[in-house]
């Protein structure tokens, strides 16, 4: 999601430290003392235009969040929404979730939220795809214990593969939704891309997964 | 599937022992003597009329197929459909399948198809589920070592659940498709509830499982 290019973002998000952590690499490993408690921390990979975030955030006041963005042409929309709602538990980082690693350390964060990423549906771009092997075992190594990773999307394709892909590293699929807005599960709270597509008929698919002793990556 | 009561099934399935196999206990560990080869052996759990079963062995002849039916007045049908196609390799088993472990041994099976199993909603009938635990670790005393389950159904809570049990045991998921009729997925047979179902625009849904070191019951 490549927004018109907009010069004056990066300004823009230079104003905000409170909200867009700058220098995050600053604060890996003490992510506490930056929320300034010791509340879970859960992430969203890929957070957009932040509606997802920013409501969560709302509704679970003893958790902290942070959404990831690469754009900084995007991550501007949903730095508009934080200054709106001025909440002290949610901070946007403008980063490559490739990196991931240069910001935390294994247990600073207690979840991953993953939420209508890209598909990359050439087979070519596999690597590319945010539930590939490869980011699974990055985020293993920010997770504490027992973490977990929070999965929807509307592509089928997509989904498809993330299951198998989690599968194969060894996690365990401990919720599952084949149509969400139909099912009975609740609290659900809807991200940008889920308000569009879900209008225009798709079904939403949405699991859980752990990571446990049975990981791949673990040993 | 249990069909209007048939006091004449029982005689006619005595009737035809090439195809109906009498006495199946006598048989553990040595359906090849039965086949009179040795091809790898894969059983359908719960055939009900046996169109997927006769099917697939006019399309795999290298392949034995079985067949397993509790009820003898559904298993007729497919006893018919075996007296037309006169095929070599698939017979039939009037047996419950909850008792697999009665007729086969470790390594007798190479693959079990699960289709359009009975889905029992209810929580408190979540041991009926053919992917129930119990029946993964039975699946698991009769299948070689990597043995496969394929299981397909139009069932979105029966299949979300297996998915999640499948997961639960340990095993590796394999392939998936969330819509095969969609999917470029071929050599598909249609089971009866297949073609009854697929018919009225329900979705099918299909996964390949594979026991491995990992698996629950193994070591
Ligand atoms: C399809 S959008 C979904 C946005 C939001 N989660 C939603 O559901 O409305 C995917 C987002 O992930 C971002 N993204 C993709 N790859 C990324 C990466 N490697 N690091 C950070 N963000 C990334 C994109 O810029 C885009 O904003
Ligand atoms: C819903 S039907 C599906 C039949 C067929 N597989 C198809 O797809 O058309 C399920 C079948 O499984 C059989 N069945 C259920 N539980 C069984 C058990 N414990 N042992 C053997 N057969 C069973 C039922 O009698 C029924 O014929």
């Amino acid at each position: 999601m490549r927004l018109r290019n907009k010069p004056w973002a990066k300004d823009k998000i230079e104003e905000y430290p409170q909200y867009a952590v700058p220098n995050p690499e600053l604060n890996k490993g003490k992510w506490d003392e930056v929320f300034g408690n010791n509340n879970p921390l859960h992430i969203e990979v890929g957070t957009g235009k932040g509606r997802f975030i920013t409501e969560m955030a709302k509704a679970h006041p003893d958790i902290n969040y942070m959404g990831i963005e690469l754009y900084d042409s995007v991550i501007v929309a949903a730095l508009d929404r934080l200054i709106e709602a001025e909440l002290p538990n949610v901070k946007l980082l403008n980063v490559n979730a490739a990196e991931l690693e240069k910001y935390f350390a294994k247990n600073d964060v207690d979840r991953v939220y993953l939420n209508f990423s890209d598909p990359w549906p050439k087979t070519r771009h596999e690597k590319r795809r945010l539930t590939y092997k490869d980011f699974l075992k990055s985020y293993e190594n920010i997770l504490v214990d027992g973490g977990e990773i929070h999965f929807k999307t509307d592509n089928q394709g997509l989904f498809e593969y993330s299951l198998m892909s989690f599968s194969e590293y060894g996690l365990l699929l401990k919720f599952l939704s084949l149509d969400l807005h139909k099912s009975d599960f609740e609290g659900n709270i809807m991200t940008e891309y889920e308000q569009k597509f879900s209008e225009k008929g798709n079904r939403i698919y949405r699991c859980e997964v752990k990571y446990t002793n049975d990981s791949k990556g673990q040993s």
